[in-house]
């Protein structure tokens, strides 16, 4: 957390922005992208601005399709460009930030900034189909295109079926498929793939409201979002949400000399890990040793306790089942977390 | 649905038995097993009862030891006998039950039946470990048990770290980890394995006000039941819940000519399927198609129209990661299913 | 082995079967199935016969079709009944067999009992299309027969394309798609299930001068075998090998108070370790560290050497990725195996 | 195929420089890079030489360890640097390669540079225990390391268990564990990474007298190689070879507009399918469902035909099972392939 221009080292779990802020001190960027400015990569691009940590990012980004898909009757195969999706804001250069530290990103504000949201049935791409690793024979499922009217006073996204017969209204709960730093190591990874960086994570706790760990891989970081997600059931699995552009409103801390080897989300009432990987359950296990880790730091429970209690304990909803690597969350809620005995 | 002899055919959805029963005319059968009567297999035993649907089971169930942990300092490798996992109460013949029909299970109450429940870290068991399957070389973790304290007044479960220094509660959340038919084509399945006849689905939705709904595919389908789970987190990565014995009442009740493939479960709010396999991903996949596959049934949708709504709809937690089938579950709250466009 | 009515413990290694067998003293069974003698599981059935050990069995299995699908036209959807897949020749009940011993099969000799072999395209099986587990949306593939005439003369099956067009060669390469014991804790597993117990295996390595072990897991073993392969390739990915009826000639050895936790095949060149289990590596996983164990077993190295050892010397082909559990092979050439230093 | 400065386009299949090369006219590059020149990613590094298709490269490569495990006794995760894995030479520019087209590496020498080779057990790598991602509780098992010495008179690698008391020798069959080209779309891989693109596949198939076929990702292709292999088995389950600089000399050709989405290797016997992913299936599934393709282009079978084909004929060996994505191999002996009916 950075106020007036210290560097001030968080206590993880105290570090939730409870405190009041001394607003009139906060440096804000405000900054809305052109479209030549998005990034395609995690790594290996240039950020656009540098910041001090602390810093209030008041900015926008363009959905998953690049803003190409944008009115009925286009083919998305014919009109998306490979390699443009989940353009992204950024990446922001955050002063200080060195591999070993850890990002502490508050995410005040994500609004819907279109009257419309859209979801695609992709060719080669989705859960329930052959992809290009679930590789399969035979013909693929037809390319569709559903767009959705977001009704703010409602507070609900409507669509109907392709033959215009039926209706349904999914609750808007605005949140980033995408919020990452650069991975280690000289990679840069497109922005359909999360992993230990973040990146694509589709995780609806990506939302206003919540704190999000990330560590910190190359110097500044290097931090950007994306992929505006109006609303998403659990997996994905047609492999898209009901898309959008989102205004967005977060805070980026510095937390020097933590390390975060996976995504870590916190709000007052839950602790959450993020894993990724293909099987599935190899992202259920990175998720949840994670949690059995961060449980035994705020602890000091050892192993075999801290296994157990989240074995008792835990939520783990599946996130999506479609990146190129999948993602799980593991949540523990904090009112339960073990106390030292009587 | 039953009443007074005579078969109903149940229309799913509205076979929630909400409906006021005609409770004098409720057969009910009241059943606590001797030990000697308990089951280890789903299939291949003789039922110990014949019942007409319709019957209301008032009854009891052993915990997943067998019984034989019930006291500190013993050690689970030594007591426990291989093979003698999940011991089931009944099976029971239902009356008229052909392949090609469906059991509902109104289960009506669930209630530990001792002051105490257990949860253990056996050696080759469990997520964050190598297993039979999931091979590793070098040492296990230390076998370990938890005993809780069941606290009715403050409907919790209590219990402390190996050394003392700590102690958390659970809330008492009781379902059953087993409710199973006879499989299919002779086969008899170990208690520890769940499938598309149910049984060790390891399921936090096998509670008290739901239905449970299992394809028959043996004639009686020689429905069971056992493992009371007091309460579990998601994954039950330790490979054990906080396991005890459990008084349990519930309703079976026959619908005539309805398959069901993949096991449901229904309450007023929720559809919720059920999908058994290794890797997770494909648990999921059979889970997420079974349900499209039901909100066709119930909304007339097509199959890509059903897809997306369930892509943007669904809840899917994982249920565990340690039996020999992964299980996984997807649920749709039903206020949101797609209506005739006016 | 067995010898004039004597168990003889046999070293595994030794146990070739390479030494001189006093042919006269060899009991013999004869034995060629009724239709209605065959079996559709592994456990749960009733032996045919109750041998000694050392017992030669000189019999015949019928096809996987249960020999339902036997001239061009047929629709395998039509004729073929499910639960009626790779009918089972025995089980055997080898007298003395318990729990805790092995039984070594040598395999003798192995003929395809017909002029034609069947490869059948079967909906909702297969390795690149959606299974009953790796469930799809979207149509199925169609459903397709090859019908391959066995030229004994060159050892070649020969087939030809659905249009006519085009016709390919297979060498002829028998084995037992099946080879199996009864599974142990009362479970009755179907025709279609490898595991630990061997089962349909659908392992090239079943063949003619091959010796196969399999741990005892009932009283008697119940030994059964069938699903003659006239020739498979590596993955089965249609979900069916060349399939035909087969002449089977081979002896039954027990080897007393020694386990075999996972099938193991042995000849003179080669020692080969069976895994199977889904995902894909888990099945790998059994077979590599099961091949780690053996190679301690034979050499006195530790654990950490063997597995260097196994690393740098295995060949590992996968054989199936069709059945309800898919299956590896891990072999070790003999001739490498670690010796004293000098 | 590239002769006297003139792009030729090579039919695949008939590239396989079985044709008479005017030597006198063949590019050479001669280069043997410093340190300071090695990379570690593929993509997101410049090229150190431009070169026109149908150089022939003579080179070197150093060993996986960057060269830093030298000598016994030294700790690798003392003196390995993270990042620092798999150092490539090259990349290489290739001239006038642009994305859709293919390159068609000819091996034609490799030979073990030094006079040892080196294998190791890393902490958190390998395929029989817990990893970054198959992520487990409980104590890793203990880094340890073997070194070789390479006999070349005999054309084994020799080396003793880490007690002295047993020894073993493994035949030399040199590969490189990476031959790559830069993946699309700006992302940058690590060079443990195998995936379309090439990479890290350790194949044992990527060794002299074989031709690699690699799909062009960017403009000049950036082709690289590195992480010698004196030898291995399949599945690499240590995670490591037995490792090496290796000598190389390799010619890249280049086949204009052809796509190759997936590695292909060839010599006069074998067709041979990389696919790479995890779950080991998934690798599966890619590397048969190309090798179907491949043989539909080679022969105009139709896709149930060659599928056909393909699961009666195909091997399927694992190559590894340690790297961020598992890598297979499918091979299909071009002799069996179908001809035309008479």
């Amino acid at each position: 957390m950075r106020r007036g221009g210290r560097v001030v080292i968080v206590i993880l779990g105290l570090g939730l922005a409870l405190a009041a802020r001394a607003r009139a001190e906060t440096p804000v960027l405000r900054y809305v992208p052109k479209h030549e400015e998005l990034k395609y990569t995690f790594g290996g691009v240039l950020p656009t601005h540098r910041i001090k940590p602390g810093t209030r990012i008041v900015s926008w980004t363009e959905d998953c399709f690049d803003g190409a898909l944008n009115r009925p009757g286009q083919k998305p195969s014919e009109v998306l460009v490979p390699g443009r999706d989940n353009p992204q804001t950024g990446p922001f250069y955050i002063e200080g930030a060195e591999p070993g530290d850890t990002l502490a990103i508050h995410i005040e504000k994500l609004d819907p900034a279109r009257s419309y949201g859209v979801s695609v049935a992709f060719a080669g791409f989705g859960a329930l189909k052959g992809t290009d690793k679930t590789a399969m024979l035979g013909p693929d499922l037809p390319e569709t295109v559903w767009f959705y009217d977001v009704d703010r006073t409602k507070g609900v996204a409507r669509t109907h079926s392709q033959d215009g017969t039926h209706e349904w209204e999914v609750p808007l709960a605005p949140f980033l498929g995408c919020l990452g730093v650069s991975p280690a190591y000289g990679e840069a990874r497109s922005t359909i793939v999360p992993d230990n960086f973040g990146g694509n994570m589709d995780c609806p706790e990506v939302r206003a409201g919540n704190t999000v760990y990330l560590g910190v891989r190359v110097p500044g970081a290097l931090l950007s979002f994306g992929d505006g997600h109006y609303a998403m059931g659990d997996g994905e699995i047609m492999g898209t949400a009901i898309e959008g552009a989102m205004e967005v409103e977060l805070t980026v801390d510095l937390i020097k000399h933590r390390e975060t080897p996976w995504p870590r989300i916190e709000n007052a009432e839950w602790m959450m890990s993020v894993g990724a990987a293909r099987p599935l359950e190899d992202a259920a296990r990175v998720a949840f040793k994670d949690m059995v880790r961060w449980v035994q730091e705020k602890t000091g429970l050892g192993e075999m306790d801290a296994y157990e209690f989240v074995s008792q304990n835990a939520r783990a909803p599946i996130t999506q089942i479609v990146d190129p690597e999948y993602t799980l969350l593991v949540k523990i809620p904090k009112a339960r977390l073990p106390s030292r005995s009587r």
